[in-house]
This record gives C-alpha cells, sequence and structure tokens, in this order.
C-alpha cells in the first residue's frame, strides 16, 4: 500500500481517542487524531484542519497592548458599553472599509465574535414570542449551532448550494413567511466554503430581512479577503459588500481573529445598525422588565452579562489596530494575501490529481482564492474523503458537519506552509493511483 | 442647609439620568449620578459605590502577559480547556491556600468569575428536569441575578441574617427538601456585607449539598482577605475556608479581579471538583446528545461555546501570579490589607456619628474588615439612606438592590483615599447634625 498512515494505525489510534466516525469528527477530534498520528510516527501531517490564523499577530495591536498594561488599565474594569477609543475606531473603520455610517454608540466590543454572536441568538429569540427560531444559511460554522443547542433556542438550515442567485429570494420568501424567524446567519466569505454573496444577493437578503422583519447576523470574519477585488484603501471604493446597504435589521460581527490575525486574544466588535439599537421590542421589555430598548439592553443586560465587558488592554490593542488601517498604516488586506496565494497553489495540486472543488463559483463567477476552499473526489462521499485523507496524512473536516448537502471536505489554507507543497503533491499522487 | 449637593440640583440630574429612584438605582445609575453631579459642581463624590478594585494591578501579570504577546499567542487560539500552565497553577494555588487537592483539568479558566457563573448557571439548570431552580443564600450581587433572568431560570433567595449557625441547617433542609434546588450561590466574604460562613456553616451546607445532591457554587472573589486569620502562607495553615472540606458537589469560583487587582483583564478560574468533573447527568447526555460528562460537558459544550476560550495572554498573566503567591514570591493578602485598613478607619468615622454596621458579626464574632461593609443609620430605611447619603457627596448602593431584609446600604472601601478620610468625618458630621 501508498498509504503514508496505514489502517490498522489509523484505527487503533481513533479507539484510542473514543473516535467513533471520521465522517462526523469534529475540529477537536480531527485536531487530537492528526497530532496523536504526528506523535507516534514523527511524520507531519497536512494539517487543512482548524481555522487558525498562520500569520504573525499584528504588531501594532502588541505594541499598544503593552503601552495599555504599562498605563494600569489591568485593574480597571472596563466600561459596560466598551472602551470609547475601541468604539470610535469601530465606527471609523465601517465607514472607511464599508461606507456606511455608524455611530460608535452601537459599535460594541465583544470576547471574540464567538461571543457576539451568542449574544445576539439570544436577544434576538426574546424581541417577539412568535419568532423563536433562527434561520441559517449552509454551509456553516457548527458553534453556532451548538450554541443555539445549548441555549435550547430551535434553528431551521438550508444548503445555499442549490440557491444562488434569484432563487435565493424564492427560499427565503418561503422559509419566512411562516413568521417564526427571528434572525438569519450566515458568513461571507463563507466558512467552509468561501463563497461571497453577490451584491444582487444582498440586495435580496436585505429585502426579506426588511419585509419579515428578520434580523440579518452578517459575520465578516473574513473581512477584505475576497481578494478578486482590492477593499484594502480606507475611504476608496470599492467597498467590502454587506448587507447593511440593503436594511437597517443587521448586525454585522467584524473580528480580529483573521484580519489581524489576532484569535488568541479574544476580540471583536459587533456593529448593530443605528436603526436597530434605537428600536424598542415588548419582548424584551417585558423579559428585561425595562424600557425594550434593543441597543441598551443588548449591551447592559445581554452582553455585559455574559463576561463583564472585554479584556482592557486587548481593547485598546484592536483600537489601534482599527486605527492604522483607517490612517491607511497598516493594510489588512495585503497582509492576508498569503492565504490566497496558499489556496491557488493547493487547487492547482488537487486538480492535478482529479480533484475539484465542490463550492466553485458565485453564480457565473469563479469563487475567489482565500482561506477556505472546499475539494471534492470523483464520487467519495464526505465520511471516505475525510478518512482516507486521514490515511494519506492529510487532516480535514467534513462538510456533512457544517450543514452542507454536497460530498467532500473543508480546506483551510493558513496552515499550510512553503515545504508543504511538494509533500501534498506527493500523497495526492498517490491517493489518486490508490483511487 | 449643611448639604454637599442641594435638594433641586439631585433632583434635576436625577430627571436627567432617568433615575427614578435612589432606593432601587443600579450601580450603574449610582456611577452616572455621582460622576455627573462631580462633573457640574467640581466637588468630589466619596465613592462607596462600584466594587473597583483601588489598588495597582499586579506587576507580575503584566509583565508576563507582556512576554506572552513577544512569544506570539496573539495569533494562537487559547485551547478549549485552558492554557495548561494556568490550569497546572490553579491546582497547585487550590492545594497551597486551600489544602485541597484537585487535578488540573478541573480548573477551567473563564474570561472573570461572571463568566463562570454564567455558564455553570446554565449547566446546573440542565441536569436534572425536575431540578430548575437556583438557590441564593442572599445578600449577594445582583449581576448573577441578571445572568439567571436573561437565561430564563428560575431562582429563589433567602437573607441569610436570621439564619446564622445552626438556623443555616433547618432553613436549608426546608428549602432543599422541595427537590426542585440545582444549585446553591453565596459570595464568602460576602458582597454586600463582608460576613464569612464559620466552618460549622461551611459543614452544614455541605451535608445539605450532599444529601440533597445540589451544587455549591462558591464565589471566592474575596479569596484570602478575611483578615481576621492569616491566610497569607503557601501550604501553611490556616486554609481559608472552604465548602470544598465538606462535599464534593461543588464549583469554586477564584478570579485574579480582586486578589491582584486584575479587574480590568476578565480572568478567573472555575474549579470544579474531581468528582463532580468525572460525574454523568443523564440530563447533560440528552441535552447535548453526548455521554453527559460533567466536565467534559462543561468544558466544551458551555464555556468554550460563550466565548471560545479566555485571552491567550491573560491567561499566561493569571498564571505566573498564582505561580508567584505558591512559591512565596508575591503576598495577595498583604497586598490586598490596606482595604482592611480603610475599613477599620471608616467605620471609626461612622460610629462617632451615629451609623452603625447592619451585618455586623459572624455568629458570636465580629465581622472582619476588609473589602465591603454594611452601614444603617437609626430607622432611616434603605432608599432614604442612599438618598440622604447622595446629598452629602457620599455614593453607596442600596441593600434593598442585593436581596437583603434589612435597612442600609453597601459601603466599599476601595476607592477611599487617604485624603478622603477628614472629607468623610465632615459630612457624616453635617449629615449627622441635620438627622
Amino acid at each position: 500500500m501508498n498509504e503514508i498512515f496505514s489502517r490498522e494505525l489509523v484505527a487503533s489510534v481513533m479507539e484510542e481517542l473514543k473516535i467513533a466516525s471520521l465522517a462526523r469528527a469534529t475540529i477537536g477530534q480531527m485536531l487530537m487524531l492528526a497530532s496523536t498520528l504526528e506523535a507516534k510516527t514523527g511524520i507531519p501531517f497536512i494539517r487543512m484542519d482548524q481555522g487558525v490564523p498562520g500569520l504573525e499577530p499584528c504588531k501594532i495591536g502588541m505594541e499598544a497592548e503593552k503601552i495599555a498594561l504599562d498605563q494600569g488599565v489591568a485593574s480597571k474594569y472596563p466600561a459596560a458599553e466598551g472602551v470609547l477609543e475601541l468604539k470610535e475606531q469601530s465606527a471609523r473603520f465601517v465607514k472607511a472599509f464599508l461606507n456606511i455610517d455608524m455611530a460608535p454608540l452601537s459599535c460594541l466590543p465583544t470576547t471574540g465574535s464567538v461571543s457576539g454572536s451568542f449574544g445576539s441568538f439570544l436577544i434576538c429569540s426574546q424581541l417577539n414570542k412568535k419568532r423563536d427560531t433562527i434561520l441559517f444559511i449552509d454551509p456553516g460554522f457548527p458553534i453556532q449551532k451548538a450554541q443555539l443547542v445549548m441555549l435550547g433556542i430551535k434553528y431551521k438550515s438550508f444548503d445555499v448550494f442549490e440557491y444562488r442567485g434569484e432563487k435565493l429570494k424564492e427560499k427565503l420568501e418561503q422559509l419566512l413567511s411562516e413568521g417564526n424567524i427571528a434572525a438569519i446567519v450566515y458568513s461571507s466569505p463563507n466558512n467552509p466554503t468561501w463563497i461571497t454573496f453577490t451584491e444582487e444577493e444582498l440586495s435580496i437578503l436585505g429585502e426579506m430581512a426588511t419585509k419579515h422583519d428578520a434580523i440579518i447576523l452578517e459575520d465578516l470574519a473574513y473581512f477584505g479577503m475576497d481578494f478578486r477585488a482590492d477593499y484594502s484603501q480606507p475611504f476608496v471604493a470599492p467597498y467590502v459588500p454587506t448587507i447593511a446597504r440593503y436594511t437597517d435589521n443587521y448586525i454585522l460581527f467584524i473580528s480580529g481573529s483573521k484580519i489581524y490575525s489576532y484569535a488568541g486574544q479574544r476580540v471583536a466588535v459587533a456593529c448593530v445598525s443605528d436603526k436597530l439599537y434605537n428600536r424598542t421590542y415588548a419582548g424584551l421589555a417585558s423579559h428585561y422588565s425595562n424600557a425594550g430598548h434593543f441597543g441598551i439592553t443588548f449591551t447592559n443586560a445581554v452582553m455585559y452579562m455574559i463576561t463583564s465587558g472585554v479584556t482592557h488592554s486587548v481593547q485598546l490593542g484592536l483600537a489601534a489596530m482599527f486605527k492604522a488601517s483607517c490612517d491607511g498604516n497598516y493594510n489588512f488586506v495585503d497582509s492576508t494575501k498569503e492565504y490566497g496565494i496558499r489556496a491557488e497553489k493547493m487547487k492547482a495540486i488537487f486538480h492535478k490529481y482529479g480533484f475539484h472543488v465542490v463550492y466553485d463559483k458565485d453564480i457565473d463567477r469563479e469563487i475567489g482564492d482565500g482561506f477556505f476552499f472546499t475539494i471534492g473526489y470523483k464520487e467519495m462521499n464526505c465520511g471516505e474523503l475525510v478518512s482516507e485523507f486521514a490515511h494519506y496524512g492529510i487532516s480535514s473536516i467534513s462538510l456533512s458537519t457544517t450543514g452542507s448537502e454536497r460530498e467532500g471536505v473543508r480546506a483551510c489554507t493558513s496552515r499550510m506552509t512553503d515545504e508543504m507543497f511538494d509533500i501534498l503533491d506527493e500523497r495526492l499522487r498517490l491517493f489518486s493511483e490508490a483511487h
């Protein structure tokens, strides 16, 4: 056999780690399998599994954190609404790169976008008793569904593959007309597929959100990383596509994790549209015995109650990075272009050996090269492909764990290094010879 | 009139800030009132309101954070179970100052104890459908009740004033025998009253928790700050009193906020008893479709889903501070004794003008001097006292907002400075002459 890791070895490690099936393996299980096999054999995996930044953290943030520590912020509770400097720079960032006007008050620091989505799911489910369900435009990020399981909030989802462009309208109309959808979640560029909604699709989403009074939760984790356009210049078109141009019912999640390679410090901002921020809801008033004001309730009665604010020095770190980007002193788009370069090279190798990109187009346009892409092989299903890849020393995530109805895996480019491209080529050659 | 701030001025600022009643004012409202009056008049308040650290943050943590940043942790997601170094030093700290053996695995970093209690309430309410209520031994911390409101979890509470010592047993027996209590929460030393449970009371609490299978959530925010004993020596008796000696059903919350004046960085550990960590619950298994293992569910399906881990550099900061304390290189008890000195001086001034400490004894022993104490005046009720104090330039928190049935206010010593003692004396003299 040409496999890198034998059937027996993989099976025995799976048993040791109590992994019943690689098709349904969580990211955590895939990480453990790869690192255990690496440790046992000394043979490195090609780690396409977890979406961790593979670049150095942005120094501007680190230096600002150190200055903040020296100024003594460590002893001072950050304000519930966040540090003013970060709120102001967030609103400026939104203006500079989205061309959207937003009050600093409406930009709320969160302990990563994970915490932002957690609080948003919770408050959105409390606005109106009839609207008790969150709608996922899948494929998506499994953690968000796990948050709803934890909170006992219902959700629905559909795979967007068959509903791109105009077809999206019909599908949304059908789902939203039931009247039970509180909020709609998606990421764009998308984790795991890297598809990006077109302006037409965003316009449909906005129209439907307004018509059916649902709130769009737009996860912009990979902000500006659709390298097919150049979004790198502050206050200059083209601007990053966003739902904010098409409805007032939205919360945007902008995270420092990927654009500044700052995932370890857990910081993001949840940017609530000014209109939504100032709206009042009877459901909130009755749940919290308050005036039902969305923004104040979200800030003081929801987000503040989860962590009592976001780490003080880190807020000042993110503020400094946003400021540098708005001032034109730090180009976060250029700094992450490396991921696009890796994706292009990896896809070329995959194509060479008969693999295909599963989510390959934004309607009529080839998807960009970035942080993630999806890979399929002949008629192999998700489980077979993840499992076979593991035997050839390549770790990946099954698309079936992301709400996709397609067969394939998610490949992450972030941990790919120069010396691994030849190894990837060799392993895929062996793979294709065996299959 | 001898008041510092006139009736008209206070009333107009209250109207401006939409504060309907000082008796029911939240901490946030009291902060705003005090700072607005200070800004309008230039006259400083004696700030007895918010429990913010009034000391410099521990340098050992800050330096460790800077080193961690230089090592590049900012780009790396912290592991779901927390950074190993912090887990190990937490277990060591628990051994050094509580004399309790605990596996590092059972010590989970959280984004402050606020986040620890949030996740704990959630998981405790999911163990068993019949046990759907959290019991507060009040007076307590209003944020914790707000967390339950947000999550829609029921709670009960009673004021412990009348139930000290043996009487606690009867009260708990009565409440727990209903079979609906999932967990019991308290802080000791207590916020707001600074009462501290005796070993006899902890033994009763432990016995009742075991008998009725309720989980004790023990908030040790003011760890070691009962200065009536010297808890400052690692691995040497006397050890800080804790429920961990009397039952296996517990989670301890140990925070860096007060003992290291590190509140701004939002870091704490939730220490789960090893037995509870390894217990399985049918309720968890059905809710999360997993094996129902408490520790794994708490770590991966609850806490990880709230923030995806705790800020990386800050975990290493807390690890360094715990290590220094265990090594005998940083005495966190001595460093916070200043609060006790301030409390003693403040109480003496209050006594001089006819005020009394409301929660004055731990059964037969006078309560210690520390971060908080409670103050009453003649027959004045909570609202009158908070309001009158405000007119004399003293901000405080009404005991009625803490679940207390007594009349009085909470006084916090942390922001008291040397030059304010004479001013306090003068203002209380004016107050007592007028009342």
